[in-house]
This record gives C-alpha cells, sequence and structure tokens, in this order.
C-alpha cells in the first residue's frame, strides 16, 4: 500500500475527474459504498479466488473465551472485511436500492478495493477500480454503450488507440462441446486456455493432455489451434464464423455482429475491435460476452469485464441481466501523461525573514490575490532563494513576488518563474 | 455505513470539488495514504479515545494454535487497522516523506475513516473528514492561513456566516494555575469545563466539587464563571485581556491577538472569531491555539482544529510545529443546497420496443450526442411514458427524444423534458 505526494495525488485526481467525466456523460451514475461488506457476503462463493485475498476485521468485543473458542471456527473472528472488488458490492446495493434506481442501471463505481497479495512489482494490496455496470438490459445495447464510453474515456485521457478483445462465454463453451470435451472438464480446461498468451498452443496442448483431459478432444482442439485462426480485427458475422470451428453456430455469434457494428457506428466507420475465440477471462460468474481492453503501449491489459447475468438474481431471488467493464485505475495513472497543471496563475509569496512583515499583511495579500483566482503559496525567505523557487516551479507554481513591510496587491511585483 | 444513490453521490463530488478546489488556491497541497495503518501506531496513545473505537484487521495466516495464544493477548490478532482519524496517518506520512516536501508543508486530507459509533442518529461508522494542515511554522501565519482557507471553502459553498470560536491551551492552563488548580488536576478539570456548554456554570461547579478538585480552587473558578464573562465578539489584545481573569498574562494573548488581526484582513475588516475562554476541545495532543467552526443554521460545530507541535516529533524524534483545521465533511454536505446540475444538455433517448431500432443505430446517436457535449441516457420505451421522463427531470436530465429506426443526429426532434 502506498502514500501518494502531492504531483502524484493531483494527476490521480485529474485522470480520476476525466474518467467520472466522460462516464457521466456517457449516462452512468456514481454511487459509492463502505468499503466493508459482511463477512459472509464476501465469502459466497461470488469473488472466486479473491475471496483468499480478502483482509477481514477482527469482530468486536471478544473475550478471551470468545477467541478460545473461535479457533476451531475462524469465521467467529470476523464479521466485517474489507471488499476484494467492486463486483460483489454493486450486487448487494443493487438488491437494496432496486426500488429506488432506473429500471436499466448504469452504474460507475471509482473506489479503492484491498487484496493480500504477494508483495510483487506493479501490484498493489490497496488500488483503485473504476467500473461500469449495466444492470436490467440483456440486450448487445449494454455491452456497446459500455465499450463504447471505455474508449471514449481512454481517448479523453489522451490514450488513443484502445483495442478491445471480445468473445463469448457461451461460444467457449460450444467449442469445447464441438472437440468432444466433456462438460465436467471444461472448467479446467478453460484455465489452461487461458494461458494461451503465455504458454503458447504448444504449451496448451501439453498441459490439456497432462491433465489428462479427453484424449481426442485434445487432439482436434490442437490441431485446431495449430491452424493458427484465432484473433480477427474488427468483424462481422462472417469473420467470426471463420475464426470458429466449421459448422460452429450458437447466438451469440449474432450478438458479438451486433456489438461490432455498433462500435463501429459509434466511432464512424472503425471499430476498434477483435475477435479473439480463446479469449477466457478468469471469473466463473461470466455467462456471455467477455472483453479485455489492451492498449499498444503496453503489454498488459488495462481492464475487462463481461456478462454476468447469475449474479445479482444470487442476492436478489430472481433473474437479472447485468454486464460490466473495469478499468484498472493504477496502470491508467501511470500511462497518462503528465497534463499541463490548470492553473494558470500560482504565485509564490516571499517574505523576508529579517524584516519582519505583519502577519496581517500577508495573510491579506494571500486572499486578495486567492480572490482573484490565483493559486498562492507563502513562503520565509531561506539564505538561498534558488532551491525555494525551484521547488515551487516543480510544484506547478508560475510567478513569485518578494513581500516587504507595507506592500499592497497594488504595489506587489509578480514576476514569472523560471 | 451508508450506501450512497446517485443523487446523493453527485452531491457529494460536487461539494469535495468545492471544498478541493478553494484548499488548493490557499496553497494546500493533497496527499493520501493508504486506509489501513499498523495496529501499533493506531494504538499508540495518540489517538486518545477513538483508539478503543478502531476496526482492527485480522492478521492473516494465523492457525489454530496462534488464535489460542492471542486468548492472551488480543493484540496477536492483529496488525492492521483501519484509521480512525487523518492527524496519525498525516504524522507517520510526513515521517516518512519529509526530505521530499516543502519546508513548510500545508497538506489537505480529503477522506474516510472508520470509528466503531454506536450507531445514532448522525453518527456513522465510516464518515468522511476534510483536514487541512501546515506542518513547519511555528507562528501565528499558519492558524491565520487555516482560518481563512476554511472560512473561504465554507463560503464558496455558499454557507457564508461561518464563525470561529478561538482559544488556546497554554491560557487554559494559566487560568487553571490561576485560580489554584494543582496541575495533576487540570485534565480533569478541563474534562468538566468541556462541558459547559451543556451543563452550564452552575453543573461546571457541581461537577468540579464532586471531582474533590481543590476547594477553594473551585470556590475561585465558580465565581469567576458566574460572572459571566466569557466568549468575545471579534477580538484585540485588550478585549482578550478583559475576557481572562484580572492580571493573567501569556503570550498566547499577542498569537490570538495576531490571528484575529490577520483574518480581519483578509476579509475586508471583519474577523468571524469568537474568543471563548472556555473552549476546550477534547485531543490530548493540543499545545495551543484551539478552535472550533460553527454556523448559525446549526446547533452543532462543522468542524475544529488546533495546534499539536508535539506530535510530529514523536514519529520524527525532533520537534516539529504543527496545527490542524478539520471539517466535517458529512455535516457540510447535509447544509450545502442542492446546487444546480452543470449539466447544461442531458437527453433521454428513448426508442421503441415494437418497432426495435438497430443497436448500431441507437449507440451511434447516443455517442453523436455525447461528443456535442451532452449526457445521454438510453431507455426502451415503456407502455407509460410519463414515469420514465418524470424520473430523467428527477435525475438530472433536460430534454428527450423519441428514437425511430433510421434516425439521425439531424433528424432527431429533441424536446426540453417538463
Amino acid at each position: 500500500m502506498r502514500d501518494f505526494l502531492p504531483a502524484d495525488k493531483a494527476r490521480r485526481e485529474r485522470v480520476l475527474a476525466v474518467i467520472r467525466q466522460r462516464y457521466r456523460a456517457h449516462g452512468f451514475d456514481e454511487i459509492e459504498t463502505p468499503v466493508v461488506e459482511d463477512y459472509e457476503r464476501l465469502h459466497a462463493g461470488i469473488g472466486g479466488d479473491n475471496e483468499k485475498l480478502a483482509y477481514n476485521v477482527l469482530r468486536r468485543g471478544l473475550d478471551a473465551d470468545g477467541i478460545r473458542a473461535a479457533a476451531d471456527d475462524p469465521a467467529a473472528l470476523s464479521d466485517l472485511g474489507l471488499r476484494y472488488d467492486l463486483t460483489v458490492p454493486l450486487a448487494r446495493f443493487y438488491a437494496s436500492h432496486r426500488a429506488e434506481l432506473p429500471g436499466v442501471f448504469r452504474a460507475v463505481q471509482i473506489a479503492p478495493v484491498w487484496r493480500a497479495e504477494r508483495p510483487q512489482k506493479g501490484r498493489y494490496r490497496q488500488f483503485v477500480q473504476c467500473d461500469i455496470d449495466i444492470i436490467g438490459d440483456a440486450s448487445s445495447r449494454a455491452e456497446a454503450e459500455l465499450i463504447t464510453a471505455t474508449l471514449d474515456a481512454l481517448d479523453a485521457l489522451g490514450l488513443e488507440g484502445g483495442i478491445v478483445r471480445v468473445n463469448d462465454r457461451r461460444l467457449l463453451d460450444a467449442m469445447l462441446d464441438h472437440f468432444g470435451f466433456p462438460e465436467a472438464e471444461r472448467p479446467g480446461v478453460l484455465i489452461t486456455i487461458d494461458k494461451l498468451d503465455k504458454i503458447g498452443a504448444a504449451g496448451v496442448a501439453t498441459e490439456l493432455r497432462e491433465r489428462s483431459a479427453a484424449p481426442e478432444a485434445v487432439d482436434a482442439f490442437a490441431e485446431f489451434l495449430a491452424r493458427e485462426k484465432g484473433a480477427v480485427n474488427g468483424f462481422d458475422d462472417e469473420q467470426i464464423r471463420a475464426a470458429l470451428p466449421d459448422g460452429l453456430e450458437g447466438e451469440a455469434i449474432g450478438a458479438l455482429a451486433a456489438i461490432g457494428d455498433a462500435v463501429a457506428a459509434a466511432r464512424g466507420g472503425e471499430a476498434p475491435l477483435v475477435f479473439d475465440p480463446f479469449l477466457v477471462r478468469g471469473m466463473g460468474y461470466y455467462t456471455g460476452t467477455i472483453f479485455e481492453i489492451a492498449h499498444p503501449l503496453v503489454s498488459y491489459s488495462l481492464g475487462g469485464g463481461g456478462r454476468y447475468d447469475g449474479m445479482i438474481g444470487r442476492f436478489l431471488g430472481q433473474d437479472v441481466p447485468a454486464v460490466g467493464f473495469s478499468l484498472g485505475f493504477e496502470r491508467l495513472v501511470d500511462l497518462v501523461a503528465d497534463a499541463a497543471d490548470d492553473d494558470i496563475h500560482a504565485v509564490v509569496l516571499v517574505h523576508d525573514r529579517e524584516v519582519e512583515v505583519e502577519v496581517a499583511e500577508l495573510i491579506a495579500l494571500k486572499s486578495a490575490l486567492v480572490a482573484q483566482g490565483s493559486r498562492v503559496r507563502l513562503e520565509q525567505r531561506p539564505k538561498n532563494l534558488k532551491p525555494l523557487l525551484e521547488r515551487a516551479t516543480a510544484d506547478g507554481y508560475t510567478h513569485f513576488a518578494a513581500v516587504r513591510p507595507g506592500a499592497t496587491i497594488d504595489t506587489l511585483e509578480i514576476k514569472p518563474l523560471g
């Protein structure tokens, strides 16, 4: 977990403001939930592997006997936990407040989550996720809105060139069925296919054989993988079919083509979408479309998401369609260039140490400049002025003025810095 | 702990943006620290009563033996905790990053804190504090800057009329010494004086007698209280002296007068300050000036702060002057009127359920309007349009348009709502 110093924090807030503004323009409404959720809800099986990484909050009021009793029932030690994602809280939120929300609810959440990851470069135990979700729309409109809004947010951050890889869990299932993988084996097979980027087609085939998955299915699938079909840029019905095993059918094909059409139309003819029949996405709760966003500047994904029609229903006792797209905020912040500061006029007022200026005079000068729209920092003059002015420049200050007793806003000589 | 629905969240973000902008103009730099701090730091005695209200995070990797062993040493169950204020994290932050910060560091922190309070109206277990602190300036400039910036932030929120009650711990101490309270008794005496607003002068005298504090001191003090001197509006040296026991002296008097002068000068002649010789403020770490901000609209305080020159030194091993002002964000949000939405043009696009509009057409229309600067929500037409349009109006939408197949941005009829 990290501290953010002023320059970092200012950059984070600028990036947040852009994302917030773009998502709002696209009709998404921001909500906020508490950072802790009930222990039982966090450990209900929805969070997948992240459940094991949850920070649990010690139950209050336990005495020595209570603690001893908890040795055989560790859940008794904790009744709350820090959220590890924004999806579990969203499902709980929607179930609690459905009556107060629009029929199709477009949610934005921009908030920290916590995972007890092993410390490693680029992984943090507290990090911010930016999630947009559409609850209550089973049509491809929802995916098209999410993808369009996300690409627009990236563009607004100066990160043009984002590319969304798309697939559908139903097509993955149809494909595994087509090759003859028995249903019970498919979750394991998907875990292996998910490693395709890392271990390659040969690696996938080897690992599937080691898993002793159905041998004929593995052979047939390995042959298909070796044909190096795979991802296709931009896509229509026909291109999707061409990238899949011959004769494979499914309504997901039409749904994906509709998403491709819509994103292309929204962006004036070019959809930065790639159909990738081997895209898996880890979470078990996806039921339809899945997607992941990449950018030419980096090798890792900037975010992803998919349709999870079953999950909200678990909290509500009735099926509710839902689809979400999550951006990894920390990765975005690292990519976004330092934007020019918005402060046109930021003044350092340097007052003498020896010729003492009255506090009232100084504060009055400062307030007068602030009232004129400036950002103002007071500094007592050190022996050597240069480092002070360099630091102010680095902190975004544009001007300085030396304050002597009797100075007024009209007599103050404000000079540009640097 | 609460969920925030879209209207609440939007209002909170608007209030945050105003505060952030004003504090930045006054030369304060925003920082952020992780929400969890080390257990030992949270329980080092700096947090006063709040330490007991901390949520502690369960140590990870404890087995049954570890849990049993912790029955006699509950601290072994936890290595982290949720912060209960922003002062302990600031002290830790400053000690860690001092070399990277300006000599006089003006910090803003706007962030949630957690306290396991008993549930009661208007008290939340997760709530946001807005703290500004100046570290490294022992002069009255620091207090004057904090008070001026805070009053400016309130003004910018439309909460003109804020009044700051001011006192100094050194004067309180001198006063208790003057009346003859032995040093060991003074902390307890201050706790009683702190109840003056609630129990009145007679109540304070009674409670002090019950505490069996030095009887002659109590009598003398009770007599002074009964004289109904006390708070004076606006103040200079002479007025401060008049509100104190005759002959009481201290450099704090001059320091307070300088603050009064400076705030008056900054605000063009009227300092909304009250000198209150009986203002105590609970926290034990205050060493000098203390203050509290009130507003005519409400009976409770909107925030407060003071000088705590000793605390940062505990982390750093050397004395560093520091003074802070904390605003209670939740109370402010409740007070701020619903500002008009900034969206000049927010459009609901209503498409028919029966005459299906292509997803691509809809998304293209939406994106074209977003590109023109509108905020856009898609809605499928229900049987009865009226509730949908009413809800959109309530959510800040200003226009609507019915979308039929073949509609383009040029042929779309956009009508004002309501």
